[in-house]
């Protein structure tokens, strides 16, 4: 078994200079379309492979990838199954770095044909050291670089400095599904998607976005591993680099695991112990519907200077019981406030409200910003806490919260938002999503987990 | 004990033919203001009363109840505190039917005043039969009178045949929020909020809706009861009348607990007896998360023809993997497909796509419609499936679905679409949402819930 791969074996497939698109078209709906299209943005050389054409988009088209003008770093295989294993070999014996494989038909078809279709591919690449995404795979996407060579498209992001999360799914219409959280503001830096994983996976993956200065938190699901003992390495890996990694893991049932046969071939054996060591090695593991406000969260908090507990701020006393509840079931202290912000508690809010951890400000604090503004800042100053929760039935006021997400980052600590409402995409939410220090979850149980998990990681941390 | 208020106790407060705003007002942000505003399409008549005005809004204002034209079936309380006892003697003595208060400051101080305070209002109107909502409320809505009793702008709706939940929340704020839904397609009938609940509370709330006619579900919220077995006793009433019940209880943490006593000074003692009694008698127990989308899904769903299986339609190999696991873990069955539906799914599903349940089409199914349609209509018309469960990562051809709603519908089956997307409320959902017979859920957990209990339910009612 080879061991997992690290930045240097997969630099040219994951940010490549040049992309050799092999199937090139012009033809409307087609994969090498919709790839060419998709790489629009690249900063690096494209180059068309298609012995149909001698060009196409207005740019010359090759009739094949040894007639290009260079080596290219990734070739596309955008092209139907039958002419596949001859562009792998092709591959190898010109020495590109790695080729993204669309076309299914292979181990996942559950016949020995597939099977032995898929290894030969393997047989081919793996001694000329050309790295292979997919088969089946819908392609990777790099938005630091533009280097989108996928045929699905994944809505475009501009990586920040702060909240921004690289996303990893085996299967590419997760990938699609989940990265469309970016028209709601939410950020990406990577979608790498790798289907029937026959060299790359998502350990593979896990490892690279470990080392990547692009994202702060990496988002994984997955269905199988080829080596289990991989991914718990490449959370090791990403827990060395102080990066938080959210993993969901498909496949808990038995009809679960008969469909991933069916879809990708792919399993994971064991799969009690390899949980058991994601979460030692740090990983916060969760339900897939919990997965893109998990880890945009660890993308936007800071390690925590000191762990302790969590304050909860509102306007509505019903908001407070449910976040009350689901921090208390996540094992997260909610601690009373010290002298100094109960004496701002008790100035600001009025006798009928709760003054005190959680802290119901009733639904006069709707109009009294300053209230608001007043409690929080005293909450976020004092050292008993190390989070401010907001439940919020809609968002007033947004500037105030931005300048509470300003003045937790400058004291270490964080502010987590916490949507109530039905509406779920309602207005305000982008503008929470976009801050890079604001979490919104619109799960209570979601924001109390993923704050759990943070603060036991951070604990975990110290200990020697 | 008085016995669960019925049909008859509650019609003066809940279906209003009259409603007087004491304390009305055009004061930019009053309460009284707010609540004109939202009666302004209500079907019965409004009087204003404020000794401050002889007319307001374009209409006559009375210096007081007594002087009204005749003795409102409800008076909504849009007054200070210090004025309430007053009011209500006031109503008490007029034979006023009911009493909507807005104003806090009573048994959620946790003092003693406050506590007598809120008894001194009972004993005053129960001997009147004077029902009282509140205090601490922020009012109700009934949609079909536009009897919006209320300063909350719950967002308004337009009941229909099928789908329209009636909804209850004790805390106000909790029913704004999730009253929201309205914005992306949900439909409500009734928002019905109770705060303190001295005397009308959520169990009363859920018997009255029991027998309404205008809702095909109820969401119901709380926090603490006056009566458990009211609830129980309600929620048997429900079940006798064929409506769902689907109920998220909060103060599941000490936490949450001391938070609900500063909030409505309201708790339930007994929590997992009160929670197995809800089950036996047919309610549905969610999260708070899940509330919306599984009453909206009860209000759609037809009560199945006969308890079977479910099957599973995708283009998404992820997505089937992801709701197999949920549906397994809820115990719902996914048999094998019969030799009818069988065939059409080997003629129309590729080889390297799974012709089997779960069913992955691939992603050729996300151009080839008639696919799509092909499979749907064999496996809904195939006995053994209650159930169509369609994971998908973005909306294609919402028409093919809402045809595929209308087939299910005819043969007392149900469509849930799975919302895969980290778009929570990306397009096509609210085509989804606002048909009244495709269930939309965002999260696999909840809709597999759903359909367990709705199984359950349903093999309930046939046993002896």
């Amino acid at each position: 078994m080879r061991p997992l791969y690290r930045r240097s074996d997969l630099e040219r497939a994951l940010a490549p200079r040049s992309i050799a698109i092999v199937g090139a078209s012009e033809r409307p709906g087609s994969l090498g379309l919709r790839t060419a299209k998709n790489l629009e943005r690249y900063a690096g050389r494209v180059h068309y492979v298609n012995a149909q054409y001698t060009a196409l988009l207005g740019k010359p088209c090759h009739a094949s990838l040894a007639a290009l003008p260079e080596v290219p770093d990734c070739a596309v295989l955008a092209i139907p199954k039958a002419g596949v294993e001859a562009a792998v070999a092709e591959c190898a014996r010109l020495g590109v770095g790695a080729a993204v494989l669309f076309a299914g038909g292979y181990a996942e078809t559950g016949t020995d044909e597939g099977r032995q279709a898929q290894q030969r591919l393997i047989d081919i690449a793996a001694p000329a050291g050309l790295r292979l995404v997919g088969p089946n795979s819908t392609g990777l996407a790099n938005f630091v670089t533009g280097a989108h060579a996928a045929f699905a498209e994944f809505a475009p992001s501009t990586p920040r400095a702060s909240g921004t999360v690289g996303l990893i799914t085996q299967s590419g219409a997760l990938g699609l599904a989940v990265s469309a959280a970016a028209n709601t503001g939410t950020t990406f830096s990577h979608v790498l998607t790798c289907g029937n994983s026959c060299d790359v996976d998502v350990a593979d993956y896990v490892a690279w976005l470990a080392e990547e200065p692009s994202c702060q938190s990496i988002a994984c699901v997955f269905e199988g591993l080829r080596e289990p003992a991989h991914l718990v390495e490449a959370a090791k890996l990403a827990r060395e680099n102080g990066k938080p990694l959210v993993v969901a893991m498909l496949g808990e049932s038995e009809a679960g695991r008969v469909a991933a046969r069916l879809h990708t071939a792919t399993a994971v054996e064991e799969r009690g112990a390899l949980k058991k060591a994601l979460e030692s090695a740090g990983a916060c593991l969760v339900p897939f519907a919990h997965l893109v406000e998990t880890a945009s969260f660890f993308a936007k908090a800071p390690s925590p200077a000191t762990p302790a507990g969590v304050a909860v701020l509102t306007s509505t006393g019903g908001g407070a019981i449910l976040v009350a509840d689901a921090l208390e079931a996540s094992g997260v202290p909610l601690p009373q406030p010290g002298a100094e912000a109960m004496r701002t508690l008790e100035q600001a809010v009025p006798a009928y409200g709760a003054r005190r951890n959680p802290c119901d400000m009733t639904a006069n604090a709707t109009s009294n910003h300053a209230m608001v503004d007043a409690c929080a800042r005293a909450l976020l100053a004092d050292p008993a806490y190390s989070a401010l929760v907001l439940p919020v039935s809609r968002a007033i006021n947004v500037p105030m919260f931005q300048a509470l997400g300003e003045e937790a980052r400058r004291l270490g600590k964080t502010v987590c938002v916490v949507w109530l409402s039905g509406w779920l995409d309602g207005p305000g939410t982008k503008d929470f999503e976009a801050d890079p220090n604001l979490a919104l979850f619109r799960s209570p149980q979601a924001c109390a987990r993923a704050i759990g998990t943070w603060l036991n990681r951070s604990t975990g941390e110290r200990k020697p």
